[in-house]
């Protein structure tokens, strides 16, 4: 299992506003079930298998051309642990039960 | 008003575990009164003035230093627009409501 | 042809060094006669087709595994744009060309 | 000293070349005396005083605004080790020197 982060923008496309081509990843990352995955303001993060991931990103990558757009940037990271399973209810639990007061 | 990304990881701590780390950077975040965050699976995010959230990143950045890293990755991606406001909240609800049968 | 940049770090290894990690996805990479790099400061810069490219650093993601690491953070960045080709060289030339008195 | 890569993007440009905007960041860069840097296909990599690139990298973040980009999505990833020295030439030379037959 890993927890990948994923961010799609098209350059040059005369509007300074991304998020009707956002919603077009989503539409592609909604059509795969065997994945779980959370919008943040900053991006869409992904948790499952790492090659499938991988598949349904390169599968977003090409939403804002069929949109129209002429030049995508898509920024991945990856984080991938091979000691003990990673999702992405752990990971921000781990956090805030270190903090002082916090309940997750 | 910007909208900022920020991922801090240290380098050979010997422990795959990050999260105490990320719960110091975010004891300095919490005396920041005058910005807004959100932690995410892959990252923090804050909200207001980007002078002031990179003055509060720096903070955060040396956290891990403090608590014995020699070596410390710093992300920071500022998402910065000058012809509307940009709030957190703003930037998800423009997504989805853009998303098929979705409401914020 | 998409220009791709690439970045691997394992988490938690005993040291601050990475050199030896990078260096042994660089014996990955090397394998791959058909995609050109450049290793840089902060990253290994890829270009070639998209696919094949992705297929590269999924390889070179497993050699810090390989090497002992339990964690692995990956960040990929892939610039790819339609409208005309892109190469590494062209993309420094572009920003070269229109700067003051410099040739590149 | 720190190791600095930054990445500003104009969002909404009428155009998929961004190559006039990243020569205007380095007409920026150019001033600061203080700093050295290199350009690289999908970045430019600072080093220096950490504080030091971070207002440099404030003021390059300006220039595309200054060029009539109504958004910019500025990425900064800072490399800043404690236990030694960290130079541009210093991270590439220690990942070549463990490659097969490479002299850097």
């Amino acid at each position: 299992m890993a927890v990948v982060e994923v961010t799609i923008a098209p350059l040059g496309t005369g509007t300074p506003s991304v998020s009707q081509y956002v919603a077009g990843c989503h539409r592609v990352l909604a059509k795969a079930s065997d994945v779980k995955y959370q919008l943040t303001p900053m991006s869409t993060i992904i948790e499952g298998d790492l090659d499938r991931i991988l598949e349904v990103i390169r599968q977003m990558h090409e939403s804002p051309f069929a949109a129209g757009a002429q030049r995508v940037s898509t920024s991945i990271r990856i984080d991938d642990r091979r000691d003990k399973e990673l999702t992405m209810a752990g990971k921000v639990k781990a956090v805030i039960d270190k903090l002082p007061g916090k309940s997750s």
